[in-house]
This record gives C-alpha cells, structure tokens and sequence, in this order.
C-alpha cells in the first residue's frame, strides 16, 4: 500500500511544502547558541555552545521521527527506515560550526534543511525504499583545532588524521581527547577509527549550502547544482628575530619577524594572482606577533594561509611557491624560518553524474531555474565524496557574503533549496 | 654635627657599598610577581601582579627609612628628609612595569637602585641637605592604556591626558578609572589633577636605567651619561573591508584589511630608512586582524607603530609620510582607513648642565669609565624634563638586549651605576 506514494510525489511535487516559518524561527533559535552578540555568531567545536546546539538538532531530528545515533566524534545521524534496509541509504547534511564572528547560515541551512526535507516528505506521504539519512558533521570550521571536516575527514578513513589527534592541542593547549570528552564524546572505549565509514555505506550524499558567492544572486538563478569541489590547502607559517626594544636597537641590527609576516602575507597574493586564473585565490586569515607591544619589535610572528584552485597541480605549485617566499624572506631578513606546515593539501572532488541529472531533473519538475557551478568553498562533500557518490545543491545567498555578520538566505530560495533537496532524496532513494 | 659627614663621602668616595647579595635577591623577588612564565617577565598596570610589586616596593621604602606617599594614579614617592626641607627636593626613580614577555631590568634597576642608592648614602653617614625622594612612577609601558609614561606624563602636567584617561578602556573593556579603583587608587574624592607636580619641586631627578641599547657594552664603558632623549611619537591605524569567504571570494572582488595592513608595516620600515639617517628608528609592534581565522578575509586590521627621532622635525615627518601611505594603501585596496590616531607625538628633552657635570664628576671621583651618549628609548625622564632639571644615568646590558626574556645587566654594572647614582644625588643634595 506505500508504493503508489513514493511515486505520486515524482508526478505531483506540488504536494511539497516547506514549513517557512517553523525554519525560520529553527534558524534564529540556532543563532543564539553563539560566543558572540548578534547578529555574529561564534561557535566553536566541543564549546558549551556548541554541545547546547547539538542538543537543540538531536531534539529536532527526533521531533522528526528519526533514529539518532552519534559517533565517537560527535558527527549525529539521523535516520528514517526505507523499506528495504538491505540497500545503501541516501544521506543529506552539513555542519552547524560557525567561525568566530561569522553568520547564521553557513552550514546550518544544511543541516535544519535537511531535516525539514524529511518532514516535506514525510508531510507529502512519501515512503522511501532506500532509508535517508540526516548528518551533522563535527568541526567542519577549523577553528579550534586547526583541522577543517574533521568529523567527514574521518568518516571518509584519514588514518593520518586519527593519528595526528591524540596529539593535538588548541590555542589554550587543551587536548582534542580531553576536549571530546568534556562534550561528552571519546569515552573509555571509544575508538576514532571507529567512526571511519565503509565505502558504498551510502548510495549518495547530498549537501545543500549557500553559495558563500554572488554568481547565483547576480544571475537570478535560484539553484546551484554543484559539478565540482575546489581543491583546498592549508599551511602554517612561523617566523623567529631577535626582538628587541623598538627604540634602541637601531634599523641595521634588526631582524623584525612582523615584517617577515608581512612580506609573507603580500607574497601569496602576488603568487595567486601570477597564475593567472580567475579560479586561483589565497587568503593570509591570520597573522599573530609575539610579544605584541607597540614598543617591542616583534621576535616571533605566525602565520596561517588559505589558498585553493580547482586545478590541484596549480593549487600546489602556488603552495610550493609560498615555501620558496617563506625561505627567501627568511634569509633576506635573518630570521629563522621556524615552521612551514602545510597542515592539508587536499585534491578536489567531483560530483556523481547520476546525483548531479537527479539534482536537474528535481529543479525541473519544480520549476526553479538552475545552474551547473563550481564550488569554491569546500565541504564535507568533498570528503564524503571518498566514501560516497556526491553532490551539492547551492541557493544564492545575498551578495555571496558568507563567514561574516551580513551572511543572508531569504526564506523563499531557503525553501527553494530544502524542495530541491526532498525530491533529489526521494529519486535518489527510489533509485 | 651633621655637615661633616655631608662632605665626607665627597672626599672619600669609598665609602660608597653596595649591597650587591641583597640587591640582586630583590631583582629576582620582584621578577616573580609576573603573569608569564620565567624568565620572562609580564607584570602590567593594576593587575594583582602589579599590585603586589607595589606592596614589595613600598616594603623596601619603608626598610630604608623613608616615609611613603601615594598619589591618585599610584605613583609612590619614598622620602628622606633632608636638614633643609624648605628647599625643593633631589628625586630619582624608574618604573618597575613590563611589557609581556620582557626581562627583569628594564625599569627596575632604576627603582630598586634608587632604594639601595638611599641606603648607601646611610650607611657612609651621609646626611642630606635637601630632602632625597625616590619614585615609582605608574605605568612607563603603554601595555595596557595604550598610553606610556601615564604617571610621569600626569606628574607633569598633562590636561589632555587627564581629560583623555576619563574614557580611557583596555582591549577588555575596563575603564581606566575602574582598573585604578580596583588597585586601591583614584577613590572617591580623588582628582587626576592632584596628580600634577609644581615646576620647581624638584631640584633635580635623575633616573638610573639599563641602556637597552649595545653601545656601553661594545665600548666596554661603564657609565652612560644622558645628554638627551629622543622624541617618540606612536601611532594606531584601522582598516575596514568587506571580508569574507576565503574560498568563494574571488581575488578582483577583495578587498583586504589584513594586506594593507602588511603593505602598511612595510611602508613603516621603508619611510624610516629613506631618512638616511640611523637616528630614525620605526616599528609596528601590533597588527591584530579580525575575525583572524584562516579560512576568513580579514575585515578588519588594527596597527600600532612607534617611530622615533633624536630629530623632532625628520621623526614628524616620517608620521606625515606614515599617514600618506595609510591613505594610498586604503584607496589602492578599497578598504576603509576607519581610524589613523597619533596617540602621542612628543618632543625629545635634553638634559640638565648641571646634572651632567654632576654625573661626570660622580664617574670621575668613582674611577669609572664613562661617555655622553643619546637616549633613543624614552623614560620617564623625558616627561620629568617638563617641570624638573633632568638627567640619566646609563649602564651596560648584554647585547644591548631589551624588552625581553633575555635582557640581562651585571651585578657589578648595577653596583657602579648605583654608585653614580648615590654621588650624583649627595653632590645635588648639597648644591
Ligand atoms: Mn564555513
Ligand atoms: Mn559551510
Ligand atoms: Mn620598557
Ligand atoms: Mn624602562
């Protein structure tokens, strides 16, 4: 007696509706889970905050009806039982994280979205044969720890990752180990590889997100259906001087490691732009001095660069030339390089060609305009694509602001996206 | 019965001990009241760390017989009465805060000095005409006001401070006039005015000091003696841009608050050196970016630069060329120069004829080598100028190391210029 539902919601996707005004309120209520005063929003992995926002998603996903399940890690699923449970389900999700001083959009669209995606179904009478899934991935912001997707990262089998975790630390020298487990997570016997995911677990996954660019709102197309991950590299930079008092030690005898940062940070932008491409970019987010007085030159100063392209062999040659600076500037200035780590340096993704024709033929039938881009911003997608088919749904977000204050979906391209989503969902799991 | 033993010590100079044991004890109690680790040193203005240090110094004051007294900020002046107290005293004196992550000397040697110069004088017998005064003065280091020399600059009669400090708040948010009331200053009824000193108090003030700089030590001179003190002017500068993703962002549609705040620093270093001259020294000490995470364009940076001079009008012009290149840099970028204040822009000061004959006399009678040299940090000396006949003492520093862990002075260059100090007061006590 289900069947004729599952294929009725394929003729008729006007039986699909989103519940605006409940999102809206989720999206607001979200936001105060926040470090930061509005309308910023600062949320940090394994914060109080954060473990307070987890909570407010668990009761969401019940709320739901879904079976909720957390790794060792804090990555949360959500599931609604197909009637063939024997297949590979179908998962949708993102991140709720937020980097200090950021919106209230990035990632949670994806997340509150994708649970709304099941209540549409729900509401419409679908019933899914292969079971879908909702995930919010842990620590896709590399805020605290410096490591971006840790949670898919880890999904997707990083052995090096789960290594480098009993080690790590953040800024106030707090373990990861110990600050898992003040959330409650990483317990006695909790393994990390226990939360490596085995490949063909999922049949999909889709993400849907803001584009955190303006190509969509410039263009008036109301969905963005994603071809390809731009590849993503990040490298920490440390740079050591002698310091001194800023107004004795005269200009000949100095070593200045803030002007070696500096001279770093204007390199990278002048490596990125000589290669010419438009697909190119690199950002300098951080540059810390040390001891950071106005009347003290700086003896230490480090660095933290962004830099991706979707062509990975010109995204590491950038990276290769950004060493060749670093030491240049070192020795130019006498001072000691006495870091350079290139913490990741990942490969793009591409989309599943199957999931992307799903993504059009759902924007079709809804009659959305659409496009096939590229998306500069990576994701968990890009690391679920190691495990999983994947693609990405992309609504345009105003300006193409994003990781700021002004970061803005209207409710409408919001419910434009989360219908997409559902009836992708839907094909997907009849597949 | 007194006045024999006045003249004494002038004719028989060894008589003049010091107590090196207690001396360097002192220097290495007082370098535990730090909020960092040692060796460094980080005590700043009103902390309890701060706090403490004062009660250890008041301590010393009172062990060395002097009678204490506080002003409104917090300086504290310990006095020795001398047999004509109608007449204006002789002072010395230094300030005993550290800039983060500094040393144990800078300041200290000319406050803990000054006790044991006192002490010294006793033990010969010497009986003062004049009173002898020594002063700790408030907060030398702009740490955390922003504002150096804040109670020497009070001492001397500073209406703007005075107005500025009722607004004044650290990075924190907290008030001057809280952080002071929390320290036990500025109660009630107490007027930053009564701070100011009447021009003619004082005689003479001399300050002892470590020279943070490599010339004594190269030279293998003893004594330094201050003919003058170079005019420093320091300055903060804020840059807004739009911020945003640093992977969806496209390099031609940035604009970056964290490059021109590199370009900035570089133009700093370049418009100093284009002076030709080794009197100009300049330094950016501080570039804070915001919201400093490495997957974010800065959207906004925050500068603080110190440039100084023994040429007051060639250091004023390196300030005008600073703020030209801040406009050029924020056009060139399209980011906003939110802010570009000049927090103090002083004069330099020369010192007193007779004080340096004095000083000269001291070394000579002492059989100490010594020279005429140029101070290029500021004290508080440079504002004591203002209402006070002035004059400095130097003594070697290894390396000419300061303003960090590893600024270090002999026992024996501390014992000379203690030595030098003691003379050089008894001979201004007498004059
Ligand atoms: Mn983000
Ligand atoms: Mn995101
Ligand atoms: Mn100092
Ligand atoms: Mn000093």
């Amino acid at each position: 007696a289900s069947e004729p539902a599952s294929f009725d919601i394929l003729t008729s996707v006007s039986s699909l509706s989103v519940d605006d005004r409940s999102l809206q309120t989720q999206i607001d209520e979200l936001a105060l889970f926040s470090d930061a005063p509005a309308p910023s929003v600062t949320r940090v992995l394994y914060t109080d905050k954060d473990v307070s926002a987890r909570r407010y998603i668990k009761n969401l996903m019940k709320l739901a009806g879904l079976s909720i399940r957390e790794d060792a890690v804090g990555n949360i699923f959500g599931q609604w039982d197909g009637h063939e449970t024997q297949l590979a389900g179908v998962a949708t999700g993102s991140h709720i994280d937020a980097i200090p001083y950021s919106g209230k959009f990035d990632g949670v669209v994806g997340v509150l979205g994708a649970i709304e995606a099941i209540n549409v179904l729900k509401r419409s009478g679908f019933k899914p044969k292969r079971s879908l899934e909702v995930v919010m991935f842990t620590s896709e912001e590399p805020t605290r720890f410096g490591i971006s997707c840790l949670g898919s990262r880890l999904m997707a089998g990083s052995e090096a990752l789960e290594k480098a975790l009993q080690q790590t630390v953040d800024s106030q020298n707090v373990s990861f180990l110990d600050a898992s487990r003040s959330a409650g997570y990483m317990r006695d016997h909790d393994d990390l590889s226990s939360v490596r995911m085995k490949k063909g677990s999922y049949s999909a996954f889709v993400e849907l997100h803001i584009e955190q660019g303006p190509i969509l709102e410039a263009e008036g197309v109301s969905i963005g259906i994603v071809t390809a991950i731009a590849a993503p590299a990040s490298i920490k930079v440390d740079f050591e001087g002698n310091g001194g008092h800023a107004g004795a030690v005269l200009m000949p005898y100095r070593n200045d490691a803030g002007l070696a940062a500096a001279e770093l940070a204007l390199a990278v932008e002048e490596h990125v732009l000589e290669t010419g491409s438009i697909d190119t970019v690199g950002t300098v987010g951080v540059i810390d001095l040390h001891p950071r007085a106005i009347n003290s030159i700086p003896s230490k100063s480090h660095l933290e660069i962004d830099t991706r392209d979707i062509d990975e062999m010109r995204r590491n040659s950038v990276v290769e030339k950004i060493h060749q600076s670093a030491v240049a500037i070192a020795k130019k200035r006498s001072v000691i390089l006495s870091g350079f780590e290139i913490v990741n340096q990942d490969p793009p993704a591409l989309a599943d060609e199957t999931i992307i024709r799903a993504m059009e033929a759902a924007s079709q039938q809804l009659n959305l305009t659409h496009r096939l881009m590229i998306s500069r911003a990576y994701h968990d997608s890009l690391f679920m694509a190691r495990v999983s088919p994947m693609g990405m749904i992309f609504i345009p977000c105003y300006k193409g602001y994003s990781h700021k204050p002004e970061e803005y979906a209207s409710a409408e391209d919001i419910a434009n996206g989360i219908k997409v989503l559902a009836l992708t969902l839907a094909k997907l799991s009849l597949y």
